[in-house]
């Protein structure tokens, strides 16, 4: 007997805007170990160069047991494991807010990842639907490291199909810091040696409305952004085929928007080398997308600062705007040229 | 004085024909130590997101110590080794068969490879003969990670050179399937969680005869199939000298045949999520040569199902087809976009 | 309030050549912790297969706890966290010379690296100088594990600055041997394996004048350098800009010159398997600049024979000679096609 599987009975589709209920709770799959490879993978693909996450003995003297990860990566590996529950036929990633990091992930811990439907909308078209989830990351003691909400505009599958009440998510306009999760009482940064951190910079340094262009640049190539891509488990099908994507809106792969993030947050080492963690990103939009042959620059405005009282270290709220193809010293916010929008919150140790 | 070696007096040229001798056990050289390095690059040249080798948490809930490799990295690692002795100067790889995978490869464990000559046959040609090896690979304590039986052409320095009697291995149609060393007492299925494996398709949903389309695909990068193949240690030349392939046969590298095995092996995880080990490879051919620019797609048929009473997994043998820049929604099995045809068995939970 | 920090406040434009002092001690930054996945990242890069740094079971069998790492990723991270204080501005690198490696290096271990600067002269055009600096990795412990001399040509902010009277430092000819820190009291040759470590060729076949071509070939692409030089957190600019190279001095990117040391030291494992420790490089060129799409091939001359008494060990001084797009038979050492000339010396077993 042949017998041929009718497509999409036993594979995984992608998601319809039909599919989606609102207050459902997806579990996602494939579960996720990271170690000393993930560690030397995110260096090798970015060139990151912030101390605390690339010297155990550096952690160690603020008083981390080791390394922790770059917490972008903790980003790309949860946000990885839900593109094919929530995005896999996503038209547009349309933006994130909210998103605090938690607990410090450390090798050998095993991440996974679950979201709920927090707020679902028909687009007038009747062709679209925007859907809203909150996604959350933990670890393997079921500690949180990771929540943010992200929505997306989903196709329907047919036109005609009723859509459910429209609910749209309050969401607020910055990330609340929840400092214990992301310093515990254990971080001590009295030990923290700005010399080997690369600056003598600190948050009493930096002012509202201050701007810095970091100078330098990133070329992508298809086969890094590939491979990053691949290293989180993200399998959204317009970054790795080309014979689909030929044809395409673009004609060509476009680059995993998460990667480009990591590279701007690379870049804003040449300025910020004390912001040692990312506490929270309160908005972001990809404006652009971006291809291989892009070369990518940066820069960042410092939006607020925020006391963070007894424990030797501040918030900057930032602005950073990566670009392509187009150097920043002059800042430029607008136009085509630009890839990134990113309003995001950062520790620093305080004088 | 200066004395120039003559070509080869240290250097390995590979071995000709005339260098095999039935019965002759060739020890491989480099030793390989496998650890997270390892573990993040297999997936971040593939993207492989099978559970039970992504998160050690999931591989201790049926049983293992820890994260086992990918089955297919094991290979290449095993398959690396034997190059430089066997196919060095191969014009070509003509096939595999009883291949069997042994004890699961954790981190830290160190493989060494040995292979011996069980067939010999000079071509009609005399320019060239076939040479039939059966490959082992084991670990540091000695235990058999991987055995199989390859054959290869090689060239003969000498046509005029005799050759020996021809003697052709009798090789079985399917491998044998050990299930103490595939499932050693420890592991217990009945902590599958199906939810974080990524689908609810257990071997018992599987029937013989039944076709799956595995939808994405993956364009390959020279820059990927070479770090691949050189993390394999894997030396043929074909793969990494584009200088010397200008003047070559295609004109250009040709990717590692098991980049595209591990390519396919990955794609099929939509669609066959819970096949969590590969238990045997009963026969293999790289129909067509790939190259960079491929987009590699795959389909599975059920050939067989195969009983392993009371340990709560079945077996399905399956033939998997990987193309280039040709979707497979009609199962394509001939012609000249066919780039792997291979027969496998694989393990899957049972309910 | 909008403040504009002017360019360089906070971020690194690098130095000019007056901004070093003789006799300063520059502490470097970016702390850097090696593990599993940066060994496998090496091998994955460069297809490296010496036996005492592929395995751990082979590198304990000659005494070592596991396997160091490759002596050039070592020599590549020290060299990389000195980039952004002494060479991010070099108008050429001229020259290394008596570098000595020391301890070990093995996974978990974490390296900081500083320069004195031990030499200033100003070049007759008053436009740029040479600044002569010792660099210096330590380990976690403070062990020196890499001591070298590098120049590099700086150029000056201002041509009308008065410069420093010029002192250039007395180098040696040739790198002195530290044997306990190269080959501690654990190491003990007796265990070595040749079959395992690739080749029967011991200290005692080579001989001065000796030319070996090591007959591969290996082709750069521009995603493979880069993650190499990423790895090393080497910034400088022209190795991953190529917005700003397509008008730079070659219109494209140029390839970091350690990247093809350390492909001629794995090419050179065909000829000198048995070279198990790089002890130290008595001088370095890179003759001309090396681009994504070149093939790199290699040779070496034995220049001289060391015994190191006792320790069933000798020394081989080496001069090896990368080329691009050139086979290396007849073992060329001058013209547009060589890349590197580099003169060091190894450890290789005796009978």
């Amino acid at each position: 007997m042949t017998r041929t599987t009718s497509p999409g009975s036993k594979t995984n589709p992608g998601r319809s805007f039909e599919d989606f209920r609102l207050g459902e709770r997806i579990a996602h799959a494939t579960p996720r170990s990271l170690g000393p490879g993930e560690r030397a993978l995110y260096i090798a693909l970015t060139g990151s160069r912030f101390a605390v996450q690339s010297s155990h003995e550096f952690a160690r003297s603020i008083g981390y047991a080791s390394a922790p990860f770059d917490d972008l990566l903790v980003f790309h590996i949860v946000f990885g494991r839900s593109v094919p529950d929530i995005s896999l036929n996503a038209v547009a990633n349309l933006g994130y807010a909210e998103m605090k990091f938690g607990a410090a992930v450390h090798d050998g811990d095993s991440l996974t990842a679950s979201s709920t439907v927090i707020g679902l909308k028909e687009n007038s078209s009747r062709e679209t639907g925007t859907v809203y989830v909150r996604t959350e990351g933990r670890n393997q003691r079921g500690e949180t490291v990771l929540s943010f909400v992200r929505w997306v505009m989903v196709r329907k599958r047919d036109k005609g199909a009723p859509a459910p009440a429209a609910v749209v998510p309050q969401l607020a306009e910055s990330s609340s810091l929840d400092l214990p999760s992301l310093l515990p009482t254990a971080i001590d940064l009295a030990g923290y040696d700005t010399t080997l951190a690369g600056s003598p910079h600190l948050w009493d340094d930096y002012e509202p409305g201050e701007r810095i262009d970091h100078l330098d640049g990133m070329t992508i190539e298809e086969s890094c952004h590939m491979t990053a891509t691949r290293l989180y488990q993200n399998t959204a099908k317009v970054h790795f085929n080309q014979h689909a994507e030929k044809d395409g809106r673009f004609g060509r792969r476009i680059v995993y928007g998460g990667h480009v993030m990591s590279l701007a947050r690379t870049l804003s080492f040449n300025g910020l080398a004390n912001a040692f963690r990312i506490a929270a990103i309160n908005a972001g939009r990809h404006v652009n997308p971006c291809f291989a042959g892009d070369t990518v620059y940066a820069w960042s405005e410092v939006k607020a600062k925020v006391e963070l009282p007894g424990r030797g270290a501040g918030a900057l709220r930032l602005r950073t705007i990566a670009t392509k193809d187009r150097p920043c010293a002059d800042f430029p916010a607008e136009g085509p040229e630009i890839l990134l929008d990113l309003d995001y919150t950062v520790l620093m140790p305080r004088r």
